[in-house]
């Protein structure tokens, strides 16, 4: 089943059916107005709108319109919960390297995890707004799952039977802030600013074969400036599957329906290089600090830029047929009027 | 205006509106089914709120009931920012004094804030839950606002303008989780579990001159295990005012309505001493972890152990003629079922 919400005049939007190849949708507010409320009654609200799915698929539905992802808000336009992993290890080696540290054993067994903020997503054509290019301007390719409830202690396999949705997510990160924030100790604040979903909320079944042992095996597709920039397979590398950093989540707390997890920035080791550019023949990155480390362990010094004022980000996943599983993110960075 | 939100079998409960000495109370349906929903559309919802407030005050509203803060969750029982500052310096260079490390001079000038999870708060009766006394359970009782949208970039001094509601909270803490999450760089997850807010959320005006510069200028009451433990005045060596608290959680991102900032464990100065127990004629501690910080100061080690299981907390403050403002966050420390 696939799920988005259109913008509105109100907050949360309005909740949409849209066909599995991404070109019809039809508005649901017989079942649940907003995704938030089909969440929070999802054993409900689920099969009526899988009922709706099939019949739209088999283009039984009357009333079904064009679907344009750049009506689109994030699925979720504001959540309760968004709780961002560092699942793929070989971001952290490269960040670890660049400066000659080691990662420490433990980072092997016990999830990194930020508290994200989530009460002013973007959408997944808006725009990403910043002050000024000395921000460091980056984005972060990642998959997400939505949870619904999950009580506090929850296992990691019993955690995975609680993912109702999957999305993509670019977790646009300020690099120029990041060292100095946390070297305040408190975690990310600032230089985590508002986080872009795909337009298209999907189930687990969606994805066939390529959901398996709580992780995506398919190839996240990051384009910077219209140029391929990285393709890493987000099944491999990844240290912890989304049923460990669920887990993780809710060791000490419940974790309310609707609560967002991320992978983190998806990463690929290829041979021993810790990753290496498609211009090179690698899988790519899909974060530019990732390059810049590599640039750094390789040359001293890093070479290519964060992103620019006028700089596009395109990321989406594709199945096995090539089609857009998702709807695809596609963002353009832009000064903030009256900065 | 006084406002919480009686539980109930939903999940964001049911508004209502209490009077200002706490006796009586109104459900509002007709204006708004949860906080939430009023602080979306605020300048639609407040002036119909506060007819029904001056109403209920002069007794002329049928059907009013008795108020319970018993039965009440906490005003949001879910939000979509929960953003705790760290306000109170004195509480910062306790914790470095006791490893004879300094303040940074940065810490003056730049607020230390973390991002927290909102989406399953618990109630202000419900009891603490964790799933061992090893976790190192504390308080914090902090004062918190409420703010209707605050676009990024807002001044500090246009930030005050944009706090609807104020709350007390007790922010709970596990003391025994904080070193070894911080160590990985990412800021609290599990080392802070679910808060619990007071039972009332006021509009800043029913502080009277209590509320000057953004800081609320009253004693904090907390009692441990009905002995007083902790009485410091909010309004004192409070470093940054709201304004400035807000606007950090401002600077690169919007804030959605319903957005919670928090001030941050209240600690006051007390000559040279940074604090002093009550026993010991001081004002005393909103936090165990402060305390055991003095006694380490003082002799070497702390001898105050944190929360053990059936441990009691209660935290309230009151106006200049004795009446409880908030009404009183009441919690026992309590052992998970299965844990």
């Amino acid at each position: 089943m696939k799920l988005a919400t259109l913008k509105t005049t109100g907050r949360d939007g309005q909740l949409i059916v849209v066909t599995r190849d991404l070109s019809r949708y039809i508005a649901v507010p017989q079942i649940a107005a907003t995704l938030q409320a089909a969440l929070d009654d999802w054993s409900d609200c689920e099969p009526r709108l899988r009922a709706v799915y099939d019949q739209l698929n088999a283009g039984h539905v009357a009333g079904a319109q064009p679907f344009d992802a750049a009506a689109c808000h994030s699925p979720l336009p504001r959540a309760y919960q968004w709780a961002d992993g560092s699942a793929y290890l070989n971001h952290v080696e490269l960040v670890r390297r660049a400066r000659n540290s080691q990662v420490p054993a433990s980072f092997f067994t016990d999830p990194l995890m930020y508290q994200g903020g989530s009460d002013s997503f973007i959408g997944p054509r808006d725009p990403i707004i910043a002050d000024s290019e000395d921000w460091g301007i980056d984005m972060e390719a990642e998959v997400t799952v939505v949870t619904d409830d999950v009580p506090m202690g929850t296992s990691p396999e019993d955690a995975i039977a609680r993912i109702r949705l999957l999305m993509l997510v670019n977790d646009v990160s300020l690099r120029g802030l990041i060292p100095g924030e946390l070297a305040k100790g408190f975690g990310f604040f600032q230089s985590k600013p508002a986080s872009a979903f795909s337009p298209v909320a999907v189930t687990p079944d969606e994805l066939g074969n390529a959901w398996a042992g709580g992780k995506v095996h398919l190839p996240m597709r990051v384009d910077l400036n219209g140029e391929p920039f990285g393709r890493p397979d987000a099944g491999q590398d990844m240290t912890f599957h989304f049923g460990q950093l669920i887990a993780h989540a809710a060791h000490t707390r419940d974790l309310e329906a609707g609560s967002i997890i991320g992978s983190g920035t998806i990463s690929n080791k290829q041979g021993g290089l810790n990753g290496s550019s498609i211009r090179n023949g690698g899988v790519g990155y899909c974060c530019i600090a990732e390059v810049r480390m590599y640039e750094t362990i390789e040359t001293g010094k890093p070479s290519t830029p964060f992103m620019h004022f006028g700089d596009r980000v395109r990321i989406h996943m594709e199945d096995a047929q090539g089609q857009d599983i998702f709807g695809t993110i596609d963002q353009v960075v832009t000064q903030r009027t009256g900065a």
